[in-house]
């Protein structure tokens, strides 16, 4: 993959195969052991470590090493993978790793955030070790199959020496050299999901409120997503560079519409809170005298703080 | 409004050409206009009127039939369609009309909530007409095009008899005999399409703050949704029977991981106002014994009041 940004959705149609590669992975909860699992079923030798030793024992039953320590397994591979539950477990097993990380490259498969990847990061090249940040989206049962996405970021070196190896947990992803940037592709697919998912929610409250079939509107709008990316892309274009067409209609005629939004919305008894934030930012574009440009144009008022 | 507003009726692949019907068109700003304009290529005898009467004249030079009033226009066709600007200009052309309705199908196009729409419906019933809500999911420019999307609700029978003509003008979709079920329709995709929006729009503003390229994200998180219709599906099933399994996993897991979108959004001063609700509303379920369940179960908390 030569773009710092692949889609998922289009991986290399013929992947190079692995060459058998030691690898160690270090934590063995349900999606550590997963992890373990699918290295062992496509052929690689795999080292495996778990605080809890019982945790070891399914793992060396079907042909993994067992590592006495952490330090132990991160020596055994030039592939170390940790994914243990937050970041202080995260923290304990790195103290304990130390030095034996020197000369491998570390992949952090673990929850966390952007700025604690990038600590990891610098942690890892104190120690003369690559680093790469991985974020699971999917569950521990679909791990091997492309169905789970691996967002990764960090070392381009080491995706480079280590992508087909990682190709055998699932679809795999290569999002640049910050080593955060896998955790915010997560963070921010994963929230946009859940605003999608909660507004959806609100709106089958409103469906049942007024006597309609909730089912028969899911089919509806799901069919309807069919045309958003061509307008995610052009709201995304918008925003970067600044110039705002009318998408969705002038601010000015969109108002009137969110007030149509909101009297419904009341009249029925169902939270409109999205639509009373999209008509004040609204209103402050057409008072600042925008209002024929576009929705996107909003996102000239939503600045972070200082 | 644009046509990324859609419902996604299937349309008959072999629909029955329109038999030329005589009708008439009472309003004519634009979208009224974009109407009759459909109405007169497809050959159908259009009457118009329109209170400022200097609007009727560039339909007439295209061949239409001028009405000196509101109630003349009701009386020349047997389907009789307004298009005005809101629901004080609908009160007043249908008081002018007032039983120059009889024995017609009114078929009204104007915005308004569902309320409005059955009220029209007993007004109609009582001057022995049948009547039409009928909503608009585009823009004047392309009414005549499958791409303008018109969800119609009311009388079954007078759907069944002008449906050839209606597809004049759109894709065409019935939604039932409830007058105010086009209006439920158009408000609820209309509402759920803005959620995702803003939402998106939000975490532009995150994926921007955290470096990474928003046209890269959009275009990501357009091919991540394609999951999406099977997912709304499942959990408007759930809603519909109440049979809350554990989708996007259990609430308890949810519940973290909503912690640390939260952080996140806090540490880079991106809003989380959702992500906040959505925890709020996962921890109430989960105190109450619901933590093995799903994000559709959120749905038992959204009550509209009494």
């Amino acid at each position: 993959m030569t773009a710092a940004h692949t889609t998922p959705a289009a991986p290399d149609p013929t992947p190079a195969p692995a060459v058998p590669t030691p690898v160690s992975v270090l934590g063995l909860g349900a999606m550590g052991s997963a992890i373990a699992r699918a290295f062992l079923a496509a052929g690689h030798r795999t080292t495996v470590w778990n605080r809890t030793a019982s945790r070891r024992t399914p793992l060396v039953e079907v042909g993994a090493a067992e590592a006495g320590s952490a330090a132990e397994a991160a020596a055994a591979s030039p592939l170390v993978v940790v994914c243990v539950l937050d970041r202080a477990a995260v923290d304990e097993v790195l103290a304990s790793v130390d030095t034996a990380i020197a000369g491998k490259t570390l992949v952090n498969l673990t929850s966390g955030s952007p700025a604690q990847a990038r600590s990891y990061a610098r942690w890892a090249r104190e120690r003369g070790a690559e680093y790469l940040d991985g974020k699971i989206m999917g569950d521990p049962p679909y791990v091997g199959t492309p169905q789970v996405m691996f967002p990764f970021s960090g070392s381009a070196d080491a995706f480079a020496e280590h992508e087909a190896v990682l190709r055998e947990l699932g679809t795999v992803a290569y999002h640049g050299a910050d080593a955060g940037a896998a955790a915010v592709e997560f963070m921010a697919q994963v929230a946009t999901s859940y605003e999608l998912l909660i507004g959806f929610l609100h709106t089958l409250r409103l469906v049942a409120a007024e006597g309609s079939d909730v089912s028969a509107f899911a089919e509806r709008f799901g069919a309807s997503l069919a045309v958003f990316p061509t307008l995610l892309n052009s709201m995304a274009h918008a925003v970067a560079t600044g110039a705002y067409g009318p998408d969705l209609g002038s601010l000015n005629v969109q108002a009137a519409l969110m007030d149509d939004l909101i009297g419904h919305r009341e009249s029925v008894g169902v939270e409109a809170v999205r639509m009373r934030e999209v008509k004040e930012l609204m209103d402050r574009r057409i008072k600042d005298g925008h209002g024929d440009q576009g929705f996107s144009s909003l996102f000239e008022l939503l600045a972070p703080r200082a």
